[in-house]
C-alpha cells in the first residue's frame, strides 16, 4: 500500500465511523501535510482517491468536505426503460397549476416548490444596481434595445460565457423574461403546431405545457439520472420521427437532477447535427455545480450553430427579477424576431440593473456561497430521508441543483400523497407532472432549496410517515 | 342673433383672418367676460358653439385652445368600403420588420415609429419609486405574485378603473409584459391554431403578427376614422363564420385613430354578446384623448364578462418598463395560466416601482400634460401636410393618440416612399403593413408623437417632394 493509499484509508475510517460527519471540512493541503509529517503532493493524492471514491468532495476556493454520499444512502434510481417513446398530445396542465398553487402560501413547506429560498440571494446588492442603473438611463435606449436587449448586459453575458470557454458573440445573445421565454421562443422558431418535439421522461413540466399550448406533440426519451437522456434510445427515435427538435437539460435537468457527462454531450451534439435537428439546450441550473468548475453546455459542441442555449439569473442571482435569454445560432433572427411579436422587450430597468451588477463584481462570490449552502442542505435533505422513509426508497444523488427525485416502492401513489400532504401542509411535486403519459406514480421531486431546521426536518418526517402508512393499507 | 352667436363670430372671424393661430389658448371666460362686457355664460355659450363647429378645443383644466381643424385642413379618409371580409392566412412580418428596423436609430427621423419620443416621460420621478420600491421589495412576493402579478399595482390599476367609472376587481387583473403580451395571452386563452379572429382594416400590425405566429387567420372588417368598425359588415360576418375571437381599438384605433362612439361600442358588445364572441379590446392610447374625459371602453357595456381589456404604461408613463395588464373577464383564469407557461411574472421590482408611482400621485397631471403636448404636436404636423403634402391627400383628425392615417393620390406606393424615404433618414409605416391583404398601397401612418421643429419640418418637407415627383412620373 502507497503512501497516499494508507492515508486516503486512515481519513475513509474515521468518516465510516462517524468520526468526521456528513459536510464536515476535510484539514487543508498544507494542514494535513504539516500535521501528518507527510508531503502536500501525498496528502493531494490521497484526497483524489477519496474524492474519486464519493466520499469527499471539493469546493472552489473552499476546500474538501465529507459528502452525504460517505454515510448510509438510498440506492439509485433504475433508468426507466420502459418509457413509449410514441409521440404523444400533452395535457398536463391541470395537475402542474394544482401543485404551483399550493406552493404560493408561505405556510406550506415548499418540497414541491420549482424555486429555492428566495433570501438565500444578495437582494440588498441588487437593489443598489436598480437604484443607481436607472437613474442614468438613456431614454432612447428603450428603443434601440428592441428585441435584443440591454447591449451591455448581452456583453456581460458574453463574457461569463468566455470565462467558461465559450465564444458567444453578444448579438448571438437575445434577452428574454426568463429563461421560461427564452425556451418558448426558440421552440417556435422551429416547431409549428402538429410537430414532434423530442423531450426527456420524466421532463421538467414546464416543457411540457409549452408543447401543449404550442399544438405540438412530444416524443419522450428515457433519461437517466446520471448519464442524462438515453443516446441509444434517441438515434432510434431520430431514425424513425422527423421531429423539429430535441429540448433538454444537460446540467441538473429538472427532476432528475442528472448531469450527462461530456463525452455524452459531445455524442449528442452530434448526432442531433446528423440529422439537421435543432437543440434546445435549457441550462438553467448549470451555474448550481457542486464540484471544481461549471460544467459544459451542449452549445460548446455545436459546429453548425444548431444548439440554442438558454438560461437565466432566476435561479441563481435574481429571482423576480424575470430575465434569461438564449444564445440562439443559426435562429437567432427568429427569435428576436418572435420576441417582437409577443413581449417586445423585458424590463428596460431591470437589465440595466443586471448589467451594472455584473460588471461590478461579487457575482463569483455570491454563487459559490449559494452552491455550498446547496450542497450542505443536500447533505441534510438526503439523510434524513435515510432515516424517515420506508427502506426500498431510493433517490438521486445529483451533484448540483436543489432537486432530488425519489422513487417510493411501487405501491405508492404520489399523487395521492400529495393531496394527503398538501392537506398537513406539506407540498411535493408528485411524479406525473413530469410527463405527458402521466407516468412516475410512485416518484416525486422534493425541492432541498430551502434551509435545513426543525420545521423542514418535522415534515420530512411526517412525509415519512404518510407514505409508510400508505404502505400498510396496500 | 343672439349675444352669444355674435361673439362667437367675432372670434370664428379672428381665427379665419390668422389674427389667433392653431394652438393659441383664448381668454378665459372671467377674462372675456370681463373684457367684452358679457355675462360668463354668453362668453361660455359662445365657446361651446365654436367647440361645436371644431374650431377650438378645450383641454381639460387649462381653458379652450384654437384647433387644427379651424385652419386648412386636408380632407379626411372615406371608409374602406371594398375590404375583403374573406379569412386569410396572414403574412405581414417581413414588411413589419423591416420597417421596425429602420426607425431604430437616432439619426432618422421617426415618422413610421410606433412610439413616441421617449424623453416626454417622467423618467426621473419613476427612477426615484424604482430606487425606494426595490429596497422594500419582500423577498417572498416574488414566488405569492405567480402569474397574476403584484397585488399593490392590481389595485392601483383597479382604482384607475374605479375612477373612469368601471368597477373591475383587482383579481380580474393579470399584470403583463406590457399590452403585447395581454393581447397575445387572451388570444391564446380563447383561440386555436387554425381558428378565424376578426381585425379591423386597416389593423394594428401586431395584431396581424400575432395571427401568423399563433397559426389563426384574420377575418377584416373594414373600419371607419371617424365611427371603428362598420357594425353592419360585423354583423354579416358574424352571422355567416364562427369566429373565435373579435379584437379591436375602439379608442384611438392605430393607425386610424378613430374613436368609436359611446353608443357604437354598445351595439358592438351586444351584437358580440349575442353570438358569444369574445371581445379582445386594446385600449394602449385611451389615456391619450384631447377632449374633457377618458373615452368609456367597451369593457363597459360588458355584462357577460366577454370583454377582455388590455392596456398598459407603454404609451403614456413609462416606456421600456415592459408593464401592461388584461382584465379578462371570465377568461381570467385561462390568462394566468397561460402566463404561467410562457413567462410567469413581469418584473417583481419594475411592477413594484410602477404600484408606487401610482400610489403617490403626479400620473393625472403627467398625462394632462402630455395630452396637451400632442394636442399641439398634431395641430403643427397637420398644417405641415397641408403645406408640403400635393392636392388630393386626405388626413384623419384623430381626437387623440399620436398618428395620423395618410391617404395620398392613388397612383403613390407607399412601400417605394418608404424605401426612398428611408434612404434619405426618413422612415414612414407604408399602409401594406396594416393589412393582411397587403392593402392601403397610397397609405400611411404618420406618427406625431415627436417634437415639431426644423429637422421634423424639413423631413416633411422633403417626404412632400418625394410624393410630388412620384406623382409626375406616373
Amino acid at each position: 500500500m502507497k503512501r497516499y493509499e494508507a492515508l486516503a484509508e486512515e481519513i475513509a475510517d474515521s468518516i465510516r465511523t462517524g468520526v468526521m460527519k456528513t459536510g464536515d471540512r476535510l484539514p487543508s493541503v498544507r494542514q494535513a501535510s504539516t500535521s501528518r509529517n507527510v508531503s502536500p503532493s501525498t496528502v493531494f493524492e490521497a484526497y483524489y482517491l477519496l474524492e474519486a471514491r464519493g466520499l469527499i468532495r471539493a469546493r472552489e476556493r473552499s476546500g474538501y468536505y465529507v459528502t452525504a454520499g460517505s454515510q448510509k444512502l438510498p440506492p439509485e434510481p433504475e433508468i426507466n426503460l420502459h418509457a413509449d417513446t410514441r409521440t404523444k398530445a400533452v395535457d398536463v396542465s391541470e395537475l402542474v397549476f394544482e401543485v404551483l398553487e399550493s406552493i404560493k402560501s408561505r405556510d406550506v413547506t415548499p418540497f414541491g416548490s420549482a424555486f429555492p429560498d428566495p433570501t438565500l440571494f444578495p437582494l440588498q446588492r441588487l437593489a443598489k444596481s436598480m437604484a443607481s442603473s436607472v437613474r442614468k438611463m438613456d431614454p432612447w435606449s428603450t428603443l434601440e434595445d428592441l428585441a435584443f436587449g440591454n447591449a451591455n448586459l448581452r456583453r456581460q453575458i458574453a463574457l461569463r460565457y468566455l470565462s467558461d470557454g465559450l465564444q458567444i458573440q453578444p448579438d448571438e445573445i437575445v434577452i428574454t423574461n426568463g429563461a421560461m421565454e427564452a425556451l418558448n421562443l426558440c421552440l417556435a422558431a422551429v416547431a409549428r403546431p402538429g410537430d414532434s418535439v423530442i423531450i426527456e421522461s420524466p421532463a421538467f413540466y414546464g416543457a411540457l405545457q409549452a408543447l401543449e399550448r404550442a399544438g405540438l406533440r412530444a416524443i419522450e426519451v428515457p433519461t437517466h439520472p446520471r448519464q442524462g437522456i438515453d443516446l441509444a434510445v434517441l438515434a432510434q427515435v431520430l431514425e424513425r420521427s422527423r421531429p423539429k427538435a430535441c429540448w433538454l437539460m444537460t446540467n441538473f435537468q429538472n427532476p432528475l437532477g442528472s448531469l450527462m457527462p461530456d463525452e455524452r454531450k459531445q455524442e449528442l451534439v452530434e448526432m442531433l447535427t446528423r440529422f439537421e435537428v435543432p437543440l434546445i439546450e435549457d441550462d438553467v441550473y448549470g451555474e448550481l455545480y457542486f464540484g471544481n468548475k461549471r460544467p459544459v453546455s451542449a452549445k460548446a459542441f455545436d459546429t453548425m450553430g444548431l444548439v440554442m442555449h438558454c438560461s437565466s439569473f432566476s435561479k441563481c442571482l435574481a429571482p423576480g427579477y424575470r430575465i434569461g435569454w438564449a444564445a440562439a445560432g443559426r435562429y437567432t433572427q427568429s427569435v428576436a424576431r418572435c420576441k417582437m411579436t409577443t413581449t417586445l422587450a423585458a424590463s428596460a430597468p431591470t437589465q440595466a440593473a443586471l448589467a451594472d451588477y455584473l460588471s461590478k463584481g461579487g457575482y463569483d462570490k455570491h454563487l459559490r456561497q449559494l452552491r455550498n449552502t446547496f450542497a450542505d442542505y443536500q447533505s441534510a435533505y438526503m439523510q434524513a430521508v435515510v432515516k424517515y422513509f420506508p427502506a426500498g426508497t431510493r433517490s438521486t444523488r445529483p451533484d448540483g441543483g436543489y432537486f432530488l427525485w425519489i422513487e417510493l416502492p411501487d405501491a405508492i401513489d404520489t399523487l395521492e400523497l400529495h393531496r394527503q400532504a398538501i392537506a398537513l401542509g406539506i407540498s411535493i411535486a408528485p411524479g406525473p407532472m413530469f410527463s405527458a403519459q402521466r407516468g412516475f406514480r410512485n416518484c416525486m421531486r422534493l425541492n432541498y432549496g430551502h434551509p435545513w431546521n426543525g420545521r423542514t426536518e418535522e415534515a420530512l418526517k411526517v412525509l415519512g410517515k404518510l407514505i409508510q402508512a400508505k404502505q400498510r393499507t396496500v
